[in-house]
């Protein structure tokens, strides 16, 4: 019997960067938080202390900043793009980057009619992702997003489901549904306006669990990844996940009481959790 | 020497609570997280463990369901309001009821040029607040805003600050600005439009937050303030809080590059924090 | 109509720092987060913008890594007695300075018998706290605890407490109690050992806790204070909080089940809250 | 072109809940979080709102409380094993059950020299976790460690590290490192003690973090598995993660200061991360 080193990969998480880009009457703000992975072969470095393949995780934290400093951002993804490019070129130890980026979202304070043109407010928990897996014969981007909490009052119930002896659940119809949606999609192709296309995707989703006269999460689900492949014709897979949050109606009975639907309990801890990938084939 | 209780209060802290109003063809929302103490004669409870005095802080908790079923809320004030009333109605063992409302804020999803009638989208992190705090003879009502997130790229200074031996911090003009705002403000009178005055305070703090010629965060936090009690007749008192997020400019220097203002790390963790009240004089 | 500054203050949050003291053959650590605020007379820097009496809330970080430099930290207490007295020796503009500080507690790694004289485990998300309120004039320093969490399944109750027609809580005795303490306390003089009277405070805490045979919340707070009043001379008033954390018993009634106290639903949301002080008179 | 759907899976997750086991004299407690995942064949649910073959998420957290309620829980991975018994017997629907068990760890409160019989101090934010991966076919279990935070002050360097032009990191030696230590492993066989053995790999991953002459992160990773497959017979992989955790030296340099070791500034944010499978070879 022996003992080896199997799967193993290193990095630096969590460097939070915003750049400015600054044009004549007009600046312009992004967020991001970004996280990379080296995998190579670092076996010499766990085995035996050996360092002289492991580039120091600082040193990517630093590259974020000066590469930052090289490119005006415009999406998120392109600024992965130049992550993997820089890193695969200059470290022939590593055979895959991968590279995380989340963008928090700000939007523009409106100055009467106008928005204006250097202050900002915070967006939201919403993120706006993407994920790049690289190796120099392939590089693989998906883009996301994360934490989009929605809520809504009708077009929705859940019903005839399978039951068993400790199954409590009523049918239920029109009650309320609220969701936090998380998704990532992959390209058919490289070429893509990436900016476009997310908020198309956003809008994809937003409407369709909007008006989808839903039977189930994972009806509404489908119906959502089915809804954005057919809209996009360059998206060829979506993974969407539903978070189902807990909204339970207030029981009111005890004190004489009816509750028609209007008073509801909430909470972030328990919660259902629904997830499914959607593709086109050919 | 004895043994004595001194100031001492109790309630429920936490409740959460969705209320639907539906009209023909549209259903509005509104989320709250409420917070209720109690003063009150308690000497025995403490000292006894004798309970006739206590109502159950699950009692709070029903009785914020109930009164959220028998009035369709309009402003989270007035239903501050109704609960200081219901409680000190029937509890003449309480002297002062303190309540604290959060709205998480919702805005409905669009669809197509319409703001579609029962979906919604969370607003973000941004929270109104409302606290109160009632005996049977005065009551006190103050609005609020918490965590709205600002950022501007201009019009701002720090110069010519006190130093000392460790100080190392740098004059700097126009680097990069971002605060959290926190504020509650006082009314001079009970008749109250809640809802537009909370939008209006909320737009002057804004604009004022982007407009004004900052020389520290201390002008602009009293520049703000004045501009509130200023606009509106019906605020004598405003207080507000600047958390100072910590933004550093990137050092490039080590790789040859210059940071005019473009990179910027970021932190959540240590940051700087400024409050003050601002308010009117005869 | 005149518009004026009200009570003011600012200042640095959340500086966090470890303090290494290296001895023969044993190492010491400790770890602390400081919050610091002035107040003074800084009407000029918010109403003109004119910073001279600003002393910059970066130079109060600098003088909080320097004095640990310069003092090998024993109780956070002495800490916030060296910083308190840093500040208003050299800054006359201030006449007032709050210092708070929590520590993070760490205890040795053991190896076999005998604990690591280097190595450290974080001891949880308990942590000692110290605030101080500092004038030229006079000093108070309370010492604290913060979030230490309990539970015990017997010796108590809450019966015979207040009804209403909204009350649906029933009396119970041994269910299941779980709480956060919170404590912090004021001393009758300034000659204090600090750290044998904060392992003390807390150990009389927990025991009393965990043996008074409690009729309520409040009853065991108040027994609690009072344990710690009659064992500590130099303790002249203590505040206690205890938040009451939601444990309900699983209702196994529909699956034809009984549950002896035996299965409990946990959540850190929605709480009670019970605060009171206790005091020595004369 | 067509739209289908790929892979899939529901469930419930976040269920808390706490056992107590009383015996004459003494009693016992364990706090659990569970998560649980269905995959199987939910094609028609999603395509067309089909629900027959979907137990709602609700009745897998009614199921574990039931199953808490029948078993007297020892250890979570026996109770995970029941969770994916009952839900494999009874749902033929369902191809593969996942649970996820994080165990939320208490200690006795002591009095005097003695435990107590029924009142604990919760100890701390590490987890003792456990997943479970069941089939019809097969059911592979590992058992895990997550959120144990160390900190060591000697006996470790990082030199002679890969350099490139955006490196500024030195050879640093006995400066500090702190981590958070993530791990979960895997059996050789079905036949396990897995309290003892829980807490034999702890023992075992501290003492060699402790005793380590570490040259890297990567370097005491790989012995920190390699001690734990040499001492465990019946453990043939360990997945383990080191989350370093920012310490850096504060700059007292400007102050006319040496900072030997001393004083550190501290972050949660920004930080490297290692991780790597070690395994056991024939």
């Amino acid at each position: 019997m022996a003992i080896q080193l199997g799967e193993n990969r290193y990095g630096e998480s969590g460097v939070r960067l915003l750049r400015v880009v600054k044009q004549e009457g007009r600046h312009d703000i992004k967020e991001m938080t970004l996280d990379i992975r080296f995998e190579g072969d670092f076996e010499e470095a766990h085995a035996r202390g050996e360092n002289r393949s492991i580039l120091p995780a600082d040193t990517m934290k630093n590259t974020v900043y000066i590469l930052a400093r090289q490119y005006p951002v415009e999406a998120i993804e392109e600024f992965c793009l130049h992550m993997a490019d820089h890193f695969l070129t200059y470290n022939p130890q590593v055979t895959r980057v991968l590279v995380g980026a989340s963008e928090t979202l700000w939007t523009r304070v409106p100055l009467g009619a106008k928005p204006h043109p250097s202050t900002f407010v915070r967006a939201g928990e919403e993120k706006r992702t993407a994920t790049l897996d690289g190796t120099r014969e392939e590089t693989t981007i998906r883009s996301g997003i994360d934490n989009l909490v929605v809520l809504k009052t009708t077009n929705f119930a859940f019903e005839d489901f399978r039951r068993d002896p400790y199954t409590t659940l009523k049918d239920s119809r029109n009650l309320l549904l609220s969701a936090v949606i998380r998704a990532d999609w992959l390209y058919e192709s490289e070429d893509i306006e990436f900016g476009p296309i997310w908020h198309g995707v956003r809008k994809t989703l937003l409407e369709n669990f909007a008006e989808h006269d839903s039977r189930s999460l994972q009806n509404t689900l489908f119906a959502m990844g089915e809804a954005v492949l057919s809209t996009f014709d360059n998206i060829k897979e979506i993974h969407i996940s539903l978070m189902d949050k807990d909204c339970r109606l207030a029981d009111l009975e005890p004190f004489g009481m009816d509750n028609p639907a209007e008073v509801f309990l909430l909470s972030d801890e328990q919660h259902g959790l629904i997830e499914a990938k959607v593709r086109k084939t050919q």
